[in-house]
């Protein structure tokens, strides 16, 4: 077997772990595929939590094909009873000959371990091909396994060329191309939650689901930031048919009453703390606390949609793993519009929060500049 | 002689006219290639103004291969003595077979008149192989002989994501990326003038040449708006070397002692009339006027570099043809910083400035968003 084949089944089996994109959380995404006699002979993929795991799925899909052939998974094969019991069993038992990983398991209490074992049952196991795209496929659970379950945050901003993501009059209708809104719902749909600020809700309402044409959505939870409880009980969010529920975090003193008014809505409240920094006129919830109560809750990935002022609080506290910023071509022209970050930026153009690994794609004739802050 | 072949040698001759790029001013860049059997056997291209045409220096580079040949010409060959003879007659000379044009002068007074002679000649003239190639090459000199003389003007912006070009001390150094600032270098080199406000160089003191290793570049005209005369003797671009005038726009009432100064030290000064628009605490330089008087001085492209208000008061005036747009993967994070436009915006998204014909680019990990707004 080459190493061009190698990356080639490898890249056969990271498609299929997409294509569970959205569904599979708390767990991640993985693909596997068995080859035999240089022909796929079995295709599997985690479809969701408590359904089997993608070698199980692939081996099952072999069959007998399975004696002797190849496996190329996608993440390292687990080695523990959960929900399910461990595919490093399944792979001996099948007589799995050799065994492909793009990379490890990045919990550090596991990492390692069913690859050590396969060894030590005398089956060869290569490590790292594709190691990037496997990486990146699953980034924001290796973030949260790594980091005491916080959610990865992506920032998700859109703006003109000017950087503004409103007029004056705080008219939005549209800023970016119908391609753009497109692939925001599917970004919706891979995550475990969206996060807006009320004032984006009183101007916007929007409904804050993942709507893709001919494809059943796990919509996202909804999180609202909103200090002082002033939701309106019409708000679209505390109104909508969707599978997923309304978070609305506030501060430990809002009204307690409102609060009972929006629990029989059938919305969850979160309390967090409160802190006023000078010079500013408005209640900072606790965003650091609001993050571990998230990942408590399930919550592996968040899509931070704004506003400016979200924005800049989520940035200011270095809470933001992953940027992506819609650029329509359009300028408003003049510095009245609603910038897309508010709040106290730095003093010197160095010390700006510099995107790593900046990729940059083309959505109709917007552009989607895409990084990592972490 | 097929369709490809046609593109394929217009491509060629495409390529030469843009080796003369930044020095053929007020004429446009021009290439040609003299084909004999498939074979390419004359290149030429304009040089600068006064030397010969692009079609006379192929058709002597092809010497008496020229005869029967066909010859390839990115611009309608001329039909008027000029500094030079006709091209056509040239044409005629050689014994050309036949002649392919990617496009006709688009000087409404001499249009199609080098293509009917030729043909009231007996020589067929093929009209329109790489026109849109053709017609963006000389964008700006399509746009000065149809519109009397006034300057085609390109608006340069550099901001962060969150558009700003500075932070709130002014800091700007550096936003981009040196890719992006070298690319600035070329554009600078291909434009007449390059136009920035008084504020723009106090902050930054620019030299506002044009740097290009290994290239003898020609310095564009620099030219301030600088309606108070409040321009330092000290600016670097009165004191630096340079092969290009340094222009001072001013208004009519400015210093007269300051103006004798400052031409006294080389700079040539325009004084344009002057207003205030309600609500304004600055005096505003009538651009209108200013860009026929630039015109009238040969200046057929301008590079309008900034700053902020400066880009707000050209998009207000609708005077820009082109907006070419960096943008550098870094967010300030606040609204404190200064932003890429000031003035007053519309109130309606609908009625931001929306830039046609976009085109992506990349630089470094910088992205240079490009559209026309006429």
């Amino acid at each position: 077997m080459s190493e061009m084949d190698d990356i080639q089944y490898m890249q056969e089996a990271l498609a299929l772990a997409a294509k569970a994109r959205g569904y599979t959380s708390p767990n991640p995404m993985v693909g596997a595929v068995v080859v035999r006699n240089s022909n796929i002979v079995g295709r599997g993929w985690h479809h969701a939590p408590g359904l089997p795991h993608a070698e199980v799925e692939a081996i099952n899909d072999a069959g007998k094909n399975a004696e002797g052939a190849d496996i190329y998974v996608t993440l390292e094969p687990c080695n523990h009873y959960g929900k399910t019991p461990p595919c490093t069993r399944k792979i001996v038992e099948a007589g799995i000959r050799r065994v492909v990983v793009a990379t490890e398991d990045p919990n550090p209490f596991v990492k390692g371990g069913g690859i050590d074992f396969l060894r030590s049952m005398g089956i060869p196991v290569d490590v790292g091909v594709c190691r990037e795209e496997a990486e990146t496929l699953i980034e924001d659970f290796i973030w949260y396994v790594q980091n005491d379950k916080k959610p990865f945050v992506i920032l998700k901003c859109a703006a003109t060329l000017d950087g503004r993501l409103a007029t004056s009059t705080g008219d939005s209708r549209w800023v970016t191309s119908s391609a753009s809104r497109k692939y925001v719902h599917e970004l919706r749909h891979a995550c475990e939650a969206i996060l807006v600020g009320s004032g984006t809700l009183k101007n916007d309402n929007p409904s804050l689901t993942a709507r893709l044409e001919g494809v059943e959505t796990r919509d996202p939870k909804r999180v609202i930031l909103d200090s002082s409880l002033s939701i309106s009980p019409d708000a679209r969010v505390l109104n909508q048919p969707s599978n997923a529920e309304t978070i609305i975090v506030t501060s430990i003193d809002a009204s307690m009453q409102k609060a009972k008014e929006l629990q029989a809505m059938g919305a969850t409240l979160i309390r967090v703390p409160c802190r006023n920094n000078a010079g500013e006129t408005y209640n900072r919830l606790d965003l650091p606390y609001l993050m571990n109560e998230l990942g408590k809750i399930g919550v592996m990935s968040l899509l931070v949609e704004g506003g400016g002022r979200v924005a800049g609080s989520f940035l200011s506290e270095t809470l933001v793993n992953k940027v992506m910023f819609f650029i329509a071509p359009k300028i408003l022209g003049g510095d009245d519009g609603i910038p897309v970050c508010r709040g106290k930026g730095p003093l010197l153009m160095k010390d700006a929060f510099q995107l790593k690994r900046v990729d940059i794609a083309r959505f109709d004739d917007d552009t989607l500049v895409s990084g990592y802050l972490k």
